[in-house]
Parts: C-alpha cells; sequence; structure tokens
C-alpha cells in the first residue's frame, strides 16, 4: 500500500533528501502535500516532479508568485502561517514530515498532530520549545513520533525491541563541529567561513553553526530528553569525530546498544519514512576496516559553553528551552550576517535567559510569546553590544 | 517467579560466572541440577552452597568418591555420560545452561532440548558439530536458544525488535588473541606461555589458544550460521583489539546495530540467564571516553589459517565442522602438551580434513562417529610427525 507523505519544509536539506528517497521508492511512497518558506523556484520544480495535492508557501508574495507558474488545478497552493497549518493538516496523508528549520516549525507540527497525522519529526524545535506539551498531545491524538535526527533516530532503533524500563542513560554523539581541534582561546578568532566547514555532515547553515557552539547537541539532549522520557542527568555527551556511531543507549546490565553507519542524512529519513520496515537505500555501506578508528572524547564545557547552557535551561524548566533556542536562533543570524564574533553566540544566549522571566509554568500560547520575547531581547543585547 | 536452572559444566569459567549471577539474584533463580566432568572439589562447594536436587560427574569414579563426601538425600549424584544427560533432562528444571566445554557438551545439550528445556548456549560445539540437526530439533521440540557467547549475544541483542529479514549481513568482531601484533614468521617460535596470554578475556585454555589461533572465531562463525541462519558468505571477522563492540548487525539500509560492553562474561551469562529481562549485575559500566580508541582491522588469513580452514569446513558442508572441530581439538590438546609447535595446530587440522570422508550427508551418529575419527586421524598426524 502507498503510504501517503506530506512534507513541512521540502526546500530545505531534509526535505530534498525526503524527496530523493520518495523518488527511489516510488511504489511505497505518494507526496501528496508540500510545504516551504518561499523557494518558489525549488517548490515549482518539486510540484512538477511530485504533483502533490496541496502545496503551501509561508511568503504570502511568494505564494501568489507561485500560483501564476503552476497548475493550480492539480496542486491547490496555500500561503502564510495559516496556509502551512492547514498543509500540515492535510487529510489525506499518512505521514508528516515535519523538516521547517527553526521554531517556524512548531506550528505546523502541533497542526498535524492535531490532525492525528504520524510524525516524522527533523524539526528539533517542535520539542526543544514545546516537548512536554508536544508528546502529551501526541499521545493523547494516538500520533507516533519518529525521528529523523540520525542521533535520535540511533536512539529510536537501540530501544526497539529492548525495555525503556531498563535503561541507565543516553549517550549522544556529537563530531565536534568545525572547531574540534581548536582550543577555548583559539574560538575567538573565528571566521564564518571556518564555521561553516564542518567535517562530516552536510546540513544547512544554521545547524551547522550549532554544530560549531554544540548548541545542536545541547537542544538534542532537550529533545531526546522529551522524546525517549529520560531525565537530562542521564542523558550522556561525547565527542565522536568521526560521526560513525550515530548514539548509544546503556541498559543496567552493563549493555551499550548501538546504531552506526556513514554519516548519511536518508538512512534515518529513510526509517522514519518506512518504520518498521527498512529500505534498501542506495548509499554507500559502512566498512569499519576502512574507518579503521573511532575515538571518543568528553567534550569540554569551557569550549562549547552552549552544551552547558542548554543542561541548564532543561534544568531551569517552563519556557527556558524555548528561551534558549529563540535566542540562539538570533546569535546563530546575527554571527552569519557579520555583526557578533562567534564567541558571542553563547554571551548573547546566557544574557537572554538571565533577563527574561520564568515562572515554569508553561502553555503553547506562553511558550511562543516567551521565544517572541527572547527574540526581542536577544535583539537589543546585539544591538547594545555584547561586551 | 523463581527461575530453576540446570547447569551443565560447573566447574569451568562459565559455570563459575554463572553461579556468581545465581548468587547475587538469589530471589530469581534457584540451582536445580549441576554436571561437570570430575572436578571433585569444586562441585562439592557448589553443591553445599546450592544444594540441587541432582548432580552429576562425567568420571565414574570421581562419582564414587563424591558420593561419599555430601548428603546424599539432599542431592542425588549421577555419574557417566548418561547421568549428564539425565542431569541435563531433569523434570524440574526451567533452563539449561549448556557449559560443558568441547564436543562433550553436544550429547547433554541435545538431551535437554529432548526434554524440551530451554538452553542457554555457551557450549559452541553443539552447533558447529550439528548445527544444523540441533535447530531443527529445537524448533520441533519449541525450544528457545539463548546465547551466552559474547558475540552471539551481542547479535541477539543486535536483532531483537528488528527484522530478521532485514539483515545485510553480520560482523563478528575478534581481539585477535595473543599474537595479535605478531606477524605470521613469528608465530613459528611462540611457546604455550605466550599463547596462553590473552589480551582481554580471561577463559579456559582451549579457547585462549582457540583465541590465538583465531578457530574461535571460525567456531563462531559456523555457529552464527546456524544460530541466526545466515549464510557464511554474509558472516564478516574483524580484528577490534578493545573487545568493546562484541558484534554487530548490518542492516540492509547501512544501518549497523552494534552491542558494547567492558569484556566480562556475566553480562552475557545474565542475559541468557533472565532474558528477555535484564538484571542489573555489579560489573563495571563501559566508559568510552576513558578507553578512547576502539579500532577495527581485516584478520590477516594467511597468519590466521584456522579461520579460513573454518570457512572452508561451512562450504564443505556434511560432517566437515565436526571433523575440524575434532581435530582442532586434538590438535590444540597436543600443542598444550607441547607435542606440536603454535603454527602445527592449522595443519593438522588441515590434513585431518583431506582424509576424512565426507558424503555431505548427516546424523547425529554420523557426526559423532566422524568426530571420533578424525581425533584418531588427527592423533595420527601428530604421532607421525606433522611436517
Amino acid at each position: 500500500m502507498m503510504k501517503k507523505i506530506t512534507l513541512l519544509g521540502s526546500t530545505g536539506s531534509i526535505g530534498i533528501n525526503t524527496l530523493k528517497i520518495a523518488s527511489q521508492f516510488d511504489k511505497k511512497f505518494k507526496v501528496v502535500a508540500l510545504a516551504a518558506q518561499k523557494n518558489i523556484k525549488l517548490i515549482k520544480k518539486q510540484i512538477e516532479a511530485f504533483t502533490p495535492k496541496v502545496a503551501a508557501l509561508c511568503d504570502e508574495a511568494a505564494a501568489e508568485k507561485l500560483k501564476s507558474q503552476i497548475n493550480t488545478k492539480k496542486t491547490k497552493i496555500l500561503s502564510g502561517a495559516d496556509g502551512v497549518c492547514e498543509a500540515a493538516a492535510y487529510a489525506g496523508s499518512d505521514l508528516v514530515v515535519s523538516a521547517i528549520v527553526g521554531s517556524a516549525g512548531l506550528m505546523p507540527t502541533v497542526c498535524a498532530i492535531k490532525a492525528k497525522k504520524d510524525i516524522a519529526l527533523a524539526n528539533k524545535e517542535t520539542l526543544v520549545m514545546a516537548g512536554e506539551l508536544v508528546m502529551k498531545l501526541a499521545a493523547k491524538n494516538g500520533v507516533n513520533i519518529y525521528p529523523v535526527d540520525s542521533e535520535h533516530s540511533a536512539i529510536f532503533q537501540s530501544i526497539m525491541g529492548h525495555n525503556k524500563n531498563e535503561i541507565n542513560k543516553l549517550i549522544l554523539t556529537a563530531s565536534g563541529g568545525a572547531f574540534v581541534n581548536s582550543t577555548a582561546a583559539q574560538l575567538k578568532s573565528v571566521t564564518v567561513k571556518d564555521a561553516l566547514n564542518h567535517p562530516n555532515w552536510s546540513m544547512g547553515k544554521k545547524v551547522t553553526i550549532d554544530s560549531a557552539t554544540m548548541m545542536n547537541k545541547g537542544l538534542e539532549v532537550i529533545e531526546a530528553h522529551h522524546m525517549f522520557d529520560i531525565p537530562p542527568e542521564d542523558i550522556d555527551v561525547v565527542i565522536h569525530r568521526q560521526s560513525i556511531v550515530h548514539s548509544m543507549v546503556e541498559y543496567i546490565d552493563g549493555s551499550v546498544i548501538a546504531q552506526m553507519g556513514i554519516p548519511d542524512m536518508r538512512t534515518p529519513i529513510a526509517f522514519a519514512l518506512s518504520y518498521p520496515e527498512r529500505l534498501p537505500i542506495s548509499i554507500p555501506k559502512l566498512n569499519l576496516t576502512k574507518v579503521r578508528d573511532l575515538t571518543f572524547e568528553k567534550p569540554d564545557l569551557k569550549k562549547y559553553v552552549s552544551l552547558k547552557l542548554a543542561y541548564d535551561a532543561i534544568k531551569k524548566g517552563g519556557v527556558m528551552p524555548a528561551v534558549l533556542n529563540a535566542a540562539d536562533e538570533v546569535a546563530v543570524a546575527s554571527f552569519l550576517n557579520g555583526d557578533i564574533k562567534f564567541i558571542d553566540i553563547p554571551k548573547v544566549i546566557k544574557k537572554t535567559m538571565t533577563k527574561l522571566k520564568n515562572d515554569g509554568k508553561i502553555s503553547l500560547k506562553k511558550i511562543i510569546s516567551a521565544s517572541t520575547e527572547a527574540e526581542i531581547i536577544a535583539k537589543k543585547i546585539i544591538d547594545e553590544g555584547v561586551n
């Protein structure tokens, strides 16, 4: 039976890879809905290739422009945030791939869950910002959440068939990012180009910078905490430069189950799409005798300040993870624009977290307003000069 | 509910560790039957500690002696090969730990399976000699076989919850044994003491020598082939000096699931005893940032000739794996006695395999008679001088 797929964030890195898999296995998957921000050129090609029933662009002007370029009888064009949510909730779909980058991914994912659609979750922010609420909502609606992140997919695969109650801890691996060989002092003078030079993974810019600060791993700790219901103190992070072991689960008897593979997002994407079936995707197989060496190191929290801030945010709870995330989004964008230095990123986040009020209580509304407020505060901190 | 355990091979390395676990979890396990070869001193202590209903010694003189030293009203003493089989089939047991070393372990395991007892299998030879027949017999009797070997336990744990039909290959890890750093040429002059110096695992003498020749891994390939129903060409062996990754399974999507842990037999023993539950056994946890490096190398088949012979034996089929095994037992014993050199071990095996007839057909009787014949031939080869 064909599985009908809605793809949110179709023009991003995960979106493009998802469509590659949908093409390769066109007897298994039918893409019925697409959504993106405003990349008309690419989504037009995707619409021509997959003829979805629905396509949404968040940017309304772009949506208008798109309408004049495609056959709107075959594909209905929606626009704005509401249009994206409508696409996310499209009734004719079996699985929604949530791959919008950043906090913009939260609400469409919530819309899909409310429409009782299973989720292949690539958008970290959904669980980072509102993990507790989203997991409850998913449970209430009988929705399964399949991880797309390589780390969470690895943990998911290392728990399948095992007893969750016997987990001792989760071990998330991290490449260490672009500056794995630099000292904390050396980070003072790095450029945008340096920071975008990721050793193993080819990803979007935001994620690549987050990888260099290890905020990426911090967000993944928060995400794993909610997705697998494991307290943060039982989630370890180790630097594993080769990105071969994608993450691990330690059980009470000392057994550690790990999922490995070459660093290629198509493996976790394909598994999230076709779970519980595995697909014979055409990517090179792991050859460990060629890799030869797998190394593991403790991350230096004085160098990776953002990682520590993420643990702090979970401890503080409430809206604080959303604040951490929003401040990071602003700081990373400012760094990419050349407005602040690389080492200013955690400084902006820390200051924002200090300035924002947090009573520990949460609602979706409260989280989104705290996130918006955090953005404003972070921008102000940057405008006034970080130091 | 207490699980009632029969332990065959109680005085060996696996047997002793099994009793340690049974002691630690005495609310979970009750040892109801023991069997050993002839170590009266140790089995007497074990009988006193666990008061099994039945204890068997294969050596009849030893059994007679034992009778006079224990309370035979509490523990019935059996003797001889038949006595061991009777203990193996003891009706009051839920699980039989098959941990007799060598080909002597085959028949008692068959007796236990015929008595419809689940098996925790540490005796490699059961499947090496008669894998096809034993697996069929187990299926017919509704018997589950739980692996105790660390490698097979790792594979078992890496398949749990996954789809067996999606396995691409099994990857068995090997420490490389005592001579992992030696060249093929250097093996010419090694001593028994050198060969018994295993880098990671503390095991019996036979297994330690088999580890140095990598026959151990060859036997494990044959065992895995039968236990998991995977053709030998889809079973790889890699040298992994640290013995942390206990083995791996590669799936069709490129995912590799691995089970890791410190090298301690109590982990796989405990899991075989308590499956599907894991026990919080008191052993140190794996700390990968302390280990730091995991390495993987292709084994050199010119150096590890015995490993190649094992693959040859599966290819030839019929009684040949049993012949390989019997010749190895004789050759290793001769090496330990100082009668042949280390490098003569594979020579004896190869010659024995050439001399013995094999029509490809099998029965338990045929296998045992081929094994006995192989022993005689191997001994003759040694007596006449290997070269």
